[in-house]
């Protein structure tokens, strides 16, 4: 899509694209600044509207085409974004390059999800490729400072924030979860592996058991990155599915760490949480919370 | 069921009781040691078993009247125990008693849980009564130290301990929960007031749906009193039901905190454990485990 040439010092943006809007807006932006992209969308993962960028679809395990097709377009900076299914490994065909790298792809999957992705870096960063954030060429992705809905957060609301922060915030240093949320100044669930979306699940329901009372719409689910969280490859994440299950909870708000959790379908989960009276803010954290 | 004076230096153990087996054993053990005990069997929650101790059937909100008996009974230290569903306020038929300590009554549900209970206490104190533990009176409640069952924790096993322990220290630490799960060295769920029978269901629902891979039995549930946990009205508790529903999610065991955690009947708990190769042990922890 652009037709300007590529500078000589800025080597061509690699996009290892799968699902969702993000992929697209990266590359919108890396073509914006002037800046030379080619996308690698993923068989199964991707949308096909990414092919309005230069691209060449890769299939999962195709890992030694993968590695080519980035020399042969000049590829030096690359990014890993949209959303991905845990590939099932045994369900892959292989590929030279991958049979060449299996033992290094298996030890991927060993430990958490952390570990499978500071694998991925290092592997990348081992052949001489520089991993990047899709938030450093597309910062719009990431909720900036602020209130981003109409919908303000109330007095009583600032308590669950507070509460909500520290609690994730501890979460995280154990590499336990990303996400926590308050109701009446209390934290009353906290993210392991189930997922955002299963905590604001798990409200939903001990209201509907009247195991919490629901006096009107309370409580606040905060979501930060991990403090050792690397943003290049593990952004977390919110989105429409997560404001529309915040409302079924009957929750007040989201807050998300300002600059470290991805929106995805912004205008979208804004539009969603303003027509359900639910805020939407973005605040910095500082690192140093009291815990008491 | 004593038939030995009370002594002058020791006033009558009084038991408000709730359900299950802890008020008998609790006047048991009492009552072997040669103290007088009278129960105070909360109406539609204590089982008949207590009436064959001295006892006065109590209603919830019947505040007045448990005062003055308690008087009458020269009851000095009160126990607290069994099992209660929180009641519903507004349902409770109040004394003259309970009307005039009401403001204070309502002030026992702001707030979580500890909340509520050091009010309680704080309302038994004022009033001149010593609050004791059931634990203080009969220790066989709590676990002791060391394995409970034959089955014993394997290697893998420990590091789950080490990381359950780590998490529900800092959950407890904040007021949040008592109990995390371990598996393959991560944590991968902690408890917020859904309580620990949901906290092991989510477990076995993330096997069920494949999210977490069920490679045999694997993972260990630990339960530890937060570290200002009042033992004396709010001890942690396991039981029959803990067991089942951990070995129904494929979990290999249960480490409670030792001394700090209570065992509601505490042989078919071994029992069922043992039958379902489950193990439990009671295990110290030190307050200064380090987090990294």
């Amino acid at each position: 899509m652009t037709d300007r040439g590529n500078e000589p010092d800025r080597p061509t943006l690699g996009i290892i694209a799968g699902g969702g809007d993000v992929p697209a807006i990266v590359a919108a932006a890396a073509a914006a600044s002037g800046r030379q992209v080619c996308l690698f969308p993923i068989v199964g993962e991707a949308g096909k509207g990414v092919e309005v960028y230069p691209h060449h679809w890769v299939r999962w395990g195709e890992i030694g085409r993968l590695f080519d097709l980035m020399a042969r377009e000049k590829v030096g900076d690359v990014v890993i974004c949209g959303a991905v299914n845990r590939p099932d490994f045994s369900a892959i065909r292989v590929d030279l390059g991958a049979v060449l790298s299996l033992p290094k792809i298996l030890s991927f999957m060993v430990g958490g999800d952390d570990t499978v992705l500071k694998n991925v870096v290092r592997f990348l960063e081992d052949r001489g490729y520089r991993v990047v954030g899709a938030h450093e060429i597309a910062p719009e992705l990431v909720g900036g400072d602020g209130d981003l809905t109409r919908t303000k957060p109330s007095r009583d609301a600032l308590e669950d924030i507070l509460r909500g922060s520290e609690a994730s915030l501890l979460l995280g240093g154990l590499d336990i979860g990303q996400a926590a949320i308050a109701i009446g100044g209390r934290v009353v669930a906290v993210e392991g592996i189930e997922g955002t979306d299963e905590l604001i699940g798990r409200i939903a329901d001990l209201r509907k058991r009247g195991r919490l009372k629901a006096s009107g719409r309370s409580g606040v689910l905060v979501k930060r990155a991990k403090p050792q969280q690397d943003l290049r490859v593990d952004m977390p994440t919110i989105g429409p599915r997560t404001v529309t299950a915040a409302i079924e909870a009957g929750l007040a708000g989201i807050v998300i760490e300002s600059g470290r959790v991805m929106i995805v379908d912004r205008l979208e989960t804004i539009r969603l949480a303003d027509a359900g009276r639910l805020f939407l803010r973005a605040q910095a954290f500082a690192e140093g919370t009291s815990f008491q």
